[in-house]
C-alpha cells in the first residue's frame, strides 16, 4: 500500500476524530477507495473502536432514485438509527463516475435531502470529517492525471496540522476581534464588509481533511463594493466562470457571469438569504496551489479569499448578531496573489498574497 | 446487463422477500456484486420500498480484524439499531478474494460472531435472504471458470420455485410426523437421531436462493453414533476436509479432519451449542450437480444429506422441545449417491440417492 494512504488514514483517525477505544465508528466510502478504508478500519482496529463501514456505489443509489416516485421517497429508518448510535463519522470522497447522478431528476434529488436530513443533523451533531480519496475518477475531473492528482491531494493532506493551526491562529487573531474587511483585488474588486462581533474560525482539519482556512460571517447587511471572482465554480452540476456581483446594503444588486450566467440567476433567487454573503474565508493551505474543481480544495488553496452566498455557519455568527439563513451555501474564490490587498480596520494584513506577519510580506 | 441478473433480482424482490412499499429494505453486499445490486435497488425503488445498500469489502474487514484486540471485540450499536430498524435483509454474497480472512485468528472471528449475535438473530426475526453472485473469485473456488460458474448460479437460482416446493412436499411429509431418523453411508457414517416433535421445513428459496432442501433439527440429547463428511467445507476462511465426528449423548465426544483440524476444535469450541447438531437438511436441488465449495449450494445438491454443528432454526424445533443454541451454525455435507440409505422409523426413505415417491428408487 502506498505509504501516503497510510498517513493520511492517521491524520483522520488521530487528528480529525480522535478515535478512542469506546467510540462506535461510521466508515462511509465508494468502493474505489478501498486502500484508504482499509488503513482506517486498521488504526480504528488498534484503537479499540467498534467499526461499521457503508460502503456504497453510486451506480446502485442512481439505480435506486432513478426508480423510485418522487411520492414514494422517505427518511431511511436504518441510516436514522445507524447515525443516532455513531460517535464518529468518517465520509470518504471518491467515485469511479462522478457524474453518475446527472440523469436523475433534480427535484427528486431534493427530496431525498429533504427527508434525510434530519439523518445529516444527527451526523452533524457527531464528530465527523469528510475527505478525498484521489480515485481516477476524480483526477478526471481535476484535470489531471491520477499519479500527479495523487500528489496534489496527499500534498494538500499529509502535513503537521498542528503547524498549521499555529501559524493561521496568527491571522485568526487579526480577524477575530476586526471591525471592518475591505479586500481589493485588480481593478474590478473593492468590497467592504464589517464582521464586528463575528468569531474567526481556524480550520486545521479537524472537520474537513483538507483543512487551511480561516473563516468568518460577514455581518449581513454591512457589505459593500464589487467583486470579480476569476476562478470558475460549479453550481447546479455546471461551471459557472467570471462572477461578478455589486453589493448595497448587503444585498446583490447587479450580477453577471461570462459563462452560465442563468444558474448565477437561478442561485441568486433560491431565497432572500442567496443574494447576501454568509461566509468569508482565506485561504491558507499553500500546498494547494492549482485549482481542482472541488471545493473541498479549491476554498482552501494559498493565496485566494473566497466568499460564500447563502447560509452562514452557527459557529461564525456572535450571538448579538444576525445571521443570514439560506437553503444554499455557495463558494465563489477571488485570487489575492497579484495586485490585492486585505485590509483589517484599515491596516493592510495581506499583499499579493503575503500575511503581515509573514517574511516575505512587504 | 446481463438478462439472467434481472431474473435473479426479481426472484430475490418478489419471491424470497416479497417487497412492498412500507418495506425498510437492507441491501448488503460486496462491490464485485454490483451488477445483481443495481438490479435490486433498481425493483426496491419501483416497489416504493425505503432502500439502505451496506456494501462492504472483505479487505476492509481483514484489516479491522487483523488490528483489534480480541478483549476489545464488542457488539456494534451502528449495525444493531440498523438490524432492529430493518423489515427486509437481502445478503449477496461475493467476494474478490475468498480467502480474505484466512490469516485472521479463528479465536477472534469466533469471539466476533458471539457479540453479534444479537444482531445475527435481530435479522433472522426478519423476511431475509441471503443468495449469491457469480464472481470470478467464487468461480476459481469452485474450480470453475466465470462463464461456466454464471451458469451454474443462475441455473440453480433461477428456476420455477412453486413447482420446486410441490416436489419436495413429499419429502416433508415422510420426516414431518417421524419420531426416527437413521443415516448411513459406506463404512463410516451410520447415525441415529430423533427428529420427533421437530417441523420439518420446505426450503423453496423464502431465506436460501438457490434453495432445494427439506431440513429439521435433532432432538439435542438423542444423536448418536459416527458420521464421516466426505465433501470439504469452508470454516473461517479455511478449506476443512475429511471430518469425522463421533456423538454420545448429542455430543461430539471425538472428533477429527484431515486438513484443518485445528479450525474444527476452534468452532467446535466456540460455546456449548457448538459441539451439538442443530439441523438435518436433505439436499433436492438436482440443478446442483456439482461440489463448488459453497455451503449455500453445496448443501442443496441432489443426493446429499448435510448435518450442522450449532444454532438450530426456530421453525425447526417444537415447543415442546429444546432448541440447540450457539453463535454458529457449520454445515457439514455427507455423499448419499452411493452404498446410503435414510431411513425413517425403520423405513427406508431414500437409498443411493432415490427417493421412496420417485421413479428410480428400487
Amino acid at each position: 500500500m502506498d505509504p501516503r494512504v497510510r498517513e493520511h488514514a492517521e491524520i483522520i483517525v488521530d487528528h480529525s476524530v480522535d478515535v478512542g477505544p469506546d467510540d462506535e465508528v461510521l466508515l462511509r466510502g465508494h468502493p474505489v477507495a478501498e486502500d484508504l478504508m482499509i488503513a482506517i478500519a486498521e488504526l480504528c482496529g488498534e484503537r479499540g473502536a467498534n467499526l461499521s463501514v457503508r460502503s456504497s456505489s453510486s451506480r446502485v443509489d442512481r439505480a435506486y432514485r432513478k426508480a423510485i416516485d418522487a411520492e414514494d421517497i422517505s427518511q431511511s429508518a436504518v441510516s436514522l438509527a445507524g447515525a443516532e448510535a455513531t460517535d464518529v463519522a468518517i465520509a470518504v470522497r471518491a467515485d469511479a463516475n462522478t457524474f453518475e447522478t446527472s440523469d436523475i431528476d433534480p427535484e427528486k434529488t431534493s427530496a431525498m435531502a429533504r427527508v434525510n436530513k434530519e439523518i445529516q443533523e444527527e451526523i452533524m451533531g457527531k464528530r465527523w470529517v469528510g475527505t478525498q480519496y484521489p480515485a481516477p475518477a476524480n483526477a478526471q475531473d481535476a484535470e489531471m492525471s491520477t499519479d500527479a492528482y495523487e500528489s496534489f491531494v496527499w500534498g494538500a493532506i499529509n502535513k503537521n496540522w498542528a503547524a498549521v493551526r499555529e501559524h493561521q491562529a496568527q491571522m485568526v487573531e487579526i480577524l477575530d476581534p476586526a471591525e471592518e474587511v475591505r479586500i481589493r483585488s485588480g481593478e474590478e474588486t473593492d468590497i467592504t464588509m464589517s464582521v464586528a462581533g463575528n468569531p474567526t474560525q481556524n480550520d486545521f482539519a479537524e472537520r474537513n481533511l483538507p483543512g487551511g482556512e480561516v473563516f468568518t460571517a460577514p455581518v449581513p447587511d454591512s457589505v459593500e463594493g464589487e467583486v470579480h471572482f476569476d476562478k470558475p465554480l460549479m453550481a447546479q452540476g455546471r461551471e459557472v466562470q467570471g462572477v461578478r456581483l455589486r453589493f448595497e446594503n448587503g444585498e446583490v444588486v447587479d450580477h453577471s457571469a461570462e459563462k452560465n450566467e442563468t444558474v448565477l440567476t437561478a442561485v441568486l433567487n433560491t431565497d432572500p438569504g442567496a443574494s447576501r454573503l454568509g461566509e468569508l474565508g482565506i485561504g491558507m493551505n499553500r500546498d494547494i496551489d492549482q485549482f481542482t474543481y472541488n471545493m473541498l480544495f479549491d476554498e482552501k488553496m494559498g493565496d485566494t479569499v473566497h466568499m460564500a452566498l447563502g447560509r452562514a455557519y452557527e459557529d461564525t455568527v456572535g450571538e448579538a448578531n444576525e445571521r443570514n439563513d439560506s437553503s444554499m451555501h455557495m463558494d465563489m474564490i477571488v485570487d489575492m496573489s497579484e495586485d490585492s490587498t486585505i485590509e483589517v480596520d484599515g491596516e493592510v494584513v495581506q499583499r499579493d498574497g503575503a500575511f503581515v506577519f509573514e517574511d516575505h510580506f512587504e
